[in-house]
């Protein structure tokens, strides 16, 4: 820990400049030899957390822990260089920081690299590091996996402990992490889950036909090979509807009550601070911070509803497969506006497993136009180390 | 105009660092010898104007011709010095620039300057200049003369041309200025108003009861000496309330016509540019988005009766005093929530001549715990130089 840090050529904007955390792996552990990066929203002892909002950072102090996860990584041989970029404090889906810049989708030129977890996302696209940390309460491993074409899971929620980070949400916060490979993404996830990593190979397959329908037509044909591939694995498949009424109508109730969480989890912050965010970020804690005790209460009974469906879709032992994201990245630099409409299709699909509390893992696997886009698998509580092992037999079982 | 620029010991942090604009008088002019700043929203040939916003600033091409004002001034033998610092786009009174910093109330220390009009009202009061323009839409003169202990006018709506400044809100955008006295203040507004101040005494004055109501007691006793004066300068004075319903149910109505304007003006460049704002800047265009064209309609209805009573109360050749502010100038770094409660009653105070689109003078002749707190007068539209001449008088007749 007391080597000078090895400097990273970090040609993609993908680590914080202001800050040079680096934890030296322990010798001889089952990640030795690896490298990772840490999304700024992880303590690391010494060094201030700093949420991707330089206000969040001039207010705080120096982290006197390291979080859980960093430790646990650290300990098992991986040697942390550095920090990354995020979205202000988390709140964010598409990566671009008004502060810091956009880290460069080394794989989508010209696009967003997705958030909140851009910089860790950008990082192991563009082969930075092996794996890299990041968290994932709306979606936010989820669509960067998606958009720059990486391994990467939001696990069971609690299942790792959210010790030494910064929280947005914390009915909905979880950590995950990016690979560029399955294998490395399953030796990681031995680490972080504290279990190993056994093929494992559900008895049936739920195609989710309407979140195939909230994504563009060019996306679910790029899957449909994926989607073969994975049916004829498993043997079993059927095509539903997880919503009879329409997957739209399911992110309100997710965008409520993470709302009113993130705005109560911040609101002391705030008002001490009067802090400089983008425009998008204080109009979302201020949509939030509207929110009434009314509208928790319809949102908590439709929570209920979706939960008890998802547990009928997954009964017995099954496996569902829907498009990550509805589209893939969008350009650097949009208009706010014209964003709107493709984070609430992101939202539709993302909602799920957000409300299940369940694991969902991205699998990069396809293209449209050159540009990534990822196949997910979502499965029940607990059922992360079944997801990474199908993945890896996935990847293996792909025509090259 | 080529010259190097004379280095301006801004000890107080009124003046924009990232500008150099510099104009000098020309010879022989009525104003030779003068020096003044003006607001970093007008603009100066050849600059860009900043308007308290670095995302502003970056979206915008240097000005090709110099603000009406600026140029009337400079023609008349005033040198500009520089331009100073805003509350963001103007929107904010206390004069705290989360970019920028805050200027210093060289007249209560540890206070801060008001706004939006922070640098000028800063600059004049710690002596670096003359006089110094502002602009005042919801009170950004006013309130700032008052924390600053300043002679303050804003003006007669739509009678100091706009050109060439950052438009916030065009039925409520004024231009005013500061001066430490009333003679400098005169001689400014002749070539401002292009019209010559001569003594001028109204045959009645109204003491607005409800107004100073709304201002703290201490306030109150304090300004009382100065409306004594005045009222014996005068001769005829009645106490009147404005609002038989309430001062504090006026506001309401500038809000939202305010707001909407603010809102149609800003929204366009808000969606390209998704900029950084301090939380309380972006949370006011938020709000302003929500004002729907029934609560215009409505508050439409309520602006005119506001304007009815207020010809009623003006009529014949009156003028009305009342508290400038509420307060003297609260601290700096307060919560946001602990100003909200000022900033609606000095709302309450501001709303009258923003509403009658008529002018009102801050007298800087009062002060509570050492704190300066202005009076002003407000009369009819067109009566600027009337009250500029009042101010005059006042001033000469006040005990010393």
């Amino acid at each position: 820990m007391t080597q000078p840090r090895p400097m990273i050529d970090d040609t993609l904007n993908a680590f914080c400049k202001d800050t040079d955390a680096y934890l030296e792996g322990a010798a001889n552990g089952p990640l030795s030899g690896l490298t990772f990066a840490a999304k700024d929203i992880f303590d690391v002892a010494g060094h201030v957390t700093g949420g991707g909002n330089p206000d969040w950072k001039a207010t705080h102090q120096p982290a006197g822990k390291t979080a859980w996860v960093v430790q646990v990584l650290v300990d098992a041989g991986a040697t942390m260089v550095g920090k990354t970029l995020t979205d202000e404090l988390t709140r964010g889906i598409f990566g671009e920081n008004a502060h810091y810049g956009t880290p460069v989708n080394p794989n989508a030129p010209g696009r967003v690299p997705g958030g909140s977890s851009s910089g860790s996302a950008s990082a192991v696209a563009g082969g930075l590091v092996d794996f890299a940390l990041g968290s994932d309460t709306g979606g936010s491993v989820r669509v960067p996996a998606s958009f720059c074409g990486l391994y990467g899971l939001r696990p069971t929620h609690g299942r790792i402990p959210l010790d030494g980070i910064l929280i947005q949400a914390p009915s909905y916060d979880t950590i995950g992490w990016f690979a560029r490979d399955p294998e490395t993404f399953a030796r990681v996830g031995q680490i972080l889950l504290q279990n190993s990593i056994v093929p494992a190979r559900p008895t049936r397959l739920v195609i989710a036909e309407d979140a195939f329908e909230v994504a563009d037509k060019e996306v679910a044909d790029a899957l449909q090979p994926v989607v073969d591939v994975i049916a004829s694995l498993i043997g079993a498949s059927t095509t539903e509807r997880l919503s009879p009424a329409g997957l739209s109508g399911w992110p309100g109730q997710q965008q409520v009550l993470q709302g009113r969480e993130a705005w109560e989890t911040a609101r002391d912050w705030l008002d001490r601070t009067n802090p400089r965010f983008s425009f998008e970020v204080t109009e979302r804690y201020v949509t939030s911070r509207a929110i009434s005790d009314e509208e928790v209460q319809a949102a908590t009974a439709a929570k209920a509803e979706v939960v008890e469906r998802m547990k009928q879709v997954l009964s017995g032992d099954t496996v569902v497969c829907l498009p990550t994201t509805a589209s893939p990245a969008p350009p650097t630099g949009q208009r706010m506006s014209a964003r709107s409409e493709i984070r609430q299709r992101n939202s539709s699909l993302c909602c799920i497993a957000g409300t299940t509390g369940g694991p969902q893992i991205n699998l990069p696997l396809a293209q449209v136009d050159e540009l990534p886009v990822g196949l997910s698998l979502l499965g029940p509580p607990g059922s992360d180390e079944a997801l990474i092992g199908l993945a890896r037999e996935v990847a293996t079982a792909m025509p090259s």
